[in-house]
């Protein structure tokens, strides 16, 4: 039987290893939300990077640039962080240069995993059909927050584990601890996740709308993969 | 308002800081629950050690030699990292050396702290009380299994979490997370850990009483605490 195993935070990932597994990078607050929203809105591809240097860089050369730092917009830049931003085709046909605080690092870290996708509350059900008709084991890596763990995407996880439950064997008392949470918090997650530490510090940046719009499930049924340093629509790439 | 932080693995420990804070340490399978049972037997003190050398040294000079390494003790020591052993003051008076998987990293991890005490179930309401009562942040540190993040520890973290929440600022989402799942398997933890990874471990190794054991709360009103390198009994430290 297939296996699923989640890392709450890229600074555990040395202990588990991504090779031969599908990883699913989530940071819901708030990359992995633009990624999916941009990715259903016709962006042509997302090139992720860890500096804001390579970010301007790439946007030099005729990329957008959306770049955030502690959840505000470096100044200039074309876009920051918010999922909104993508909505209605405003970036159609475009290549994204992204850079985060803490999802593009979790990229970066899984990149000689089998396949790496982009998962989000807005594709969520997309991903579990995905995972559920591929062949390899599941690693999913959460974002977290400079290193810790966060509850947001640790709410994430224990999604998607309940998705893949009866299809997959749980490998670690993480997977438990995630889909606990998940059940716990899935009626009202805004209000579960009011008292947490990073929905505080986005609500002082007055971006409550953003949240809210992350935490909606299956609004796109859409998947971002990594190919060749970019993140792509998976459909287009079976097509092509 | 002092400030209450879990780190759920000493594999995140750096990301914290233990500088004046009282460090709770955590191995509830078995190390910190050994650890409170020994010294309410009337253990003098327990030294803590990282390798199995150390221990058996320490045991030649005339020290009980106390050893485990995958849940089983290795050959040549005089106990394992069962917590019934020390019932009955079956070691009273005798200072332990002692060296296990996970839980003796932690407390050697975390050697800088304004204080090192040592919780688990066993002696929880002790450990509470002393918290309220001392003036300084605390920091929770969970043993967890191999730098992973296991249930029985945070589970422990949350239940402290729980006596703390009406006169301790929460600092971080694990925080948040261990007080929910605390609050969600704490009818049944026995039955909520059955799935979990270190309990099918031990399972296989014919100690299901241990765990039992392990499990129920408040039996022993008795703090250990680190002072130059050895646990001992806060209250006969204070008497001295």
């Amino acid at each position: 039987m297939r296996k699923v195993d989640v890392c709450l935070t890229p600074e555990l990932l040395h202990l588990y290893g991504v090779k031969n597994r599908v990883v699913v990078i989530v940071d819901i607050l708030r990359a992995t939300s633009c990624m999916t929203v941009a990715i259903a809105n016709g962006v042509e591809k997302i090139i992720p990077v860890a500096k804001l240097e390579e970010c301007q860089s790439l946007r030099q050369k005729g990329c957008v640039g959306a770049a955030e730092r502690d959840g505000k917009m470096p100044e200039g830049f074309d876009l920051g962080n918010s999922p909104l931003a993508y909505l209605n085709n405003a970036y159609a046909g475009k290549t994204i240069a992204m850079t985060t605080t803490n999802g593009t690092l979790a990229i970066s870290k899984s990149k000689d995993a089998e396949e790496v996708i982009i998962g989000s509350f807005l594709n969520k059900t997309a991903v579990i059909n995905y995972l559920i008709s591929q062949p390899n084991d599941v690693l999913i890596v959460c974002a977290g927050w400079k290193g810790k763990v966060n509850l947001e995407d640790t709410l994430f996880a224990g999604a998607v584990v309940e998705g893949l439950k009866d299809h997959f064997e749980i490998e670690n008392d993480a997977v438990i601890a995630s889909a606990t949470l998940y059940n716990y918090a899935k009626k009202d997650m805004l209000d579960y996740l009011s008292a947490c530490s990073h929905v505080k510090r986005l609500k002082n940046l007055h971006i409550q709308k953003d949240i809210e719009f992350c935490l909606r499930e299956d609004q796109f049924n859409v998947i971002p993969v990594l190919k060749e340093d970019a993140l792509v629509d998976m459909e287009k790439l079976v097509l092509t």
